[in-house]
């Protein structure tokens, strides 16, 4: 039996979709190249031992640590320089007691040595012998082989985003070509009879469409491929048509535009007769946001979104980011991350109890202290969009917070 | 005249470079749905109002503001419904005194009008009449035409990194094709006859390429378009004559991979061999990442950079990736933000005085505060670099940190 809620918090929101979501991520192969900020869809496993074989972490001298102990500036410990480790190659032979080859960062440990004594704590006595000045214990200096990664176990978990470092480390486990999660495709659709095309000059009553080219790029920043399926306007055998293809064509669907009432409703309709189990709560126990509206239809997310452009982009990362950049939403202690910034909020801001506020702010040092400047106007307004580079969260918990009060912040 | 910095501190580091830096950014047209992430080249200004006409911010009622002065419940004003305004479409004729039009959230105040009243402040006495029962203020409900942005006035400066909403916001203005700074390239060159390409099997004594990849994933991820130059190995011709070619095709140019003395003695003659002013600095006071070197050629920089893939990656996001992301250093108030979260180390940390250490850490919830532990492990292991997802700064001026202080961080 679905619930309904007329009106769900953040957090009733994501478990009421969830629940309801049947997630079908095909998977693709791409090359490593092209991997970057895409989910891995396997666990995937070091082919090799990383490294492959003992090597030296410094330059210096490989040893048989035993030959170094009790080594010190007044009693060095004696060694005939006998032999030297090319990089790149392996060592041919095998180090004798009371030898010492050289060897650089990176090199490969001869056969016979455990340790490696660093140049700087050795001092050349003639061409051919050193004496070192103290003494290295047995693996001293190296890392051993199989020591990073060992061969069969896991480099990287499934779901991971991959990033610059991971396509380091798969460089490094020779996987060249990636299994991943396809970009979760989400299919954008503007309505109100007043919204008209960016590329053209509005008339009278009407302006341009601004929501699904921010929404544009927010999917795309969250790692998906977003697809524009133009104006329906207040029609609602064209919404529920644009709707109905793209549901059939990507995972998620966002209605978004007229902010009207009449709008509202329309779209809310036009949702709930796409099919099971339909809309899942009509409003959002947020502000800016409370107009929005969410859906399950044949296991895919609909989401109907404030008209707005700020009030869309907070419900937008809210309850659809993280299914795009995630494939889930986060568990609560997890959360913590969306909103990973603490910054001292300049001046008083009051908060209704009961929803969470979401307030644009400009970060900003003050004094070397992160603070976070309120950039306030009417609602709707979006030359504040601009001035804002982050978005401050007040817990519902909170009437308010005072100057000087810790927020936390996602950049926006 | 040059100085030569033996080891330079980061701020040492950026200043000389930016002062022998002469950048060239060329510039380009993208189409509005591909500016995301990229920086505007010039001043983007409104062509019209935003918005075009007064619109309302509500669902009500448009008024003449006077015709509810002194209205409360026990003594409604009452005013005639003589019209509807139609979403999208510019009212026909003149609200008069005495007399109100309904209107939605986005539509068109008709003249004579200058404030609306919300639905939730009427009641409806018949079918044309309602009373007003809370007073509204001329301008009330209202975001008046050019109040957002004024035409001619600017929407974006140049410089900036376009983000999502950066995207409605030049939908909204008629921008459909924006004049950009070409990506900044950077080429990639790996030295070192250890180092063999990820799809072969590395012989013993060899190991495969780890950073041009994670460095190519950082260069697209701070906004610039990588260009992989192969293995030189320790070659000083093949080094040199790759040098060259990137340095003629590139803004930036990265030479990376051996991590031996004489490995990285060669990338420094190779470098410095290019022409002036050449190397810079040799060393830098930071921990990983001191075997950095950093040159300017002709006006482009160029960076030899440490083989330990960490030292790498930390060198990279504090002397390139701004130059990438940003075009230039930021100030030194503004650095705050590339190490914008806050967070208490859970272990103490030793450092030494006088270089900025920087330590990989996974942020973690702990009892509902954002906490960072260190993910240690020996230096040039690249295993951590997949546990880790922060990076924390302990500057030069403090040795070392104890569990439970704060510390800032960067995502990793």
């Amino acid at each position: 039996m679905t619930e309904l809620f007329k009106v769900a918090t953040v957090c009733e929101a994501r478990r009421i979709i969830w629940e309801e979501c049947i997630r079908q991520q095909k998977i693709e192969t791409v090359p490593l190249l092209e991997a970057l900020g895409r989910r891995t869809a396997k666990e995937i496993l070091a082919g090799d031992n990383l490294p492959g074989f003992t090597r030296s972490t410094m330059d210096g001298f490989a040893v048989r640590a035993r030959d170094t102990f009790g080594a010190s500036e007044s009693l060095p410990a004696y060694l005939e320089i006998a032999g030297e480790v090319l990089m790149g190659k392996e060592p041919l032979g095998r180090l004798e007691a009371g030898k010492a080859w050289r060897i650089a960062t990176g090199g490969m440990l001869p056969q016979g040595a455990d340790a490696v004594v660093m140049v700087e704590y050795t001092e050349n006595l003639d061409e051919d012998t050193i004496g070192v000045i103290r003494p290295v214990a047995p693996g001293e200096n190296l890392i051993l082989k199989g020591e990073d990664v060992v061969s069969g176990s896991p480099v990287l978990q499934p779901g991971n985003r991959i990033k610059a470092q991971d396509l380091g480390v798969l460089a490094a486990a020779g996987v060249t070509a990636v299994e991943v999660f396809c970009k979760t495709r989400v299919g954008i659709i503007s309505t109100g009879d007043e919204i008209v095309s960016p590329d053209q000059k509005p008339p009278p009553g009407k302006v341009r469409d601004i929501n699904s080219y921010s929404l544009f790029g927010a999917i795309i920043e969250a790692g998906g491929k977003p697809v524009q399926y133009g104006i329906a306007g207040d029609d609602f055998q064209r919404i529920y048509g644009l709707l109905a293809l793209a549901l059939e064509d990507n995972d998620i669907v966002l209605l978004t535009g007229g902010s009207s009432v009449g709008t509202k409703d329309m779209a809310v309709q036009a949702i709930g007769s796409l099919g099971k189990p339909g809309v899942l709560f009509h409003g959002l126990a947020i502000r800016p946001g409370k107009p929005a509206v969410g859906a399950v239809v044949s296991g895919k997310p609909v989401f109907g979104l404030p008209g707005h452009p700020a009030s869309a982009l907070v419900v937008f990362y809210l309850l659809i980011d993280p299914l795009i950049r995630l494939g889930s939403y986060p568990n609560e202690d997890e959360d913590f991350l969306e909103f990973p910034i603490c910054a001292r909020i300049t001046r008083n801001l009051r908060s209704a109890p009961g929803r969470d506020d979401f307030v644009q702010v400009r970060l900003v040092n003050v004094e070397g202290e992160l603070c976070a400047e309120p950039v306030l106007g009417k609602s709707g307004l979006i030359s504040t969009l601009v001035k804002a580079n982050g978005l401050a969260r007040i817990p519902a918990g909170k009437e308010g917070v005072q100057a000087g009060e810790i927020v936390r912040i996602r950049l926006f």
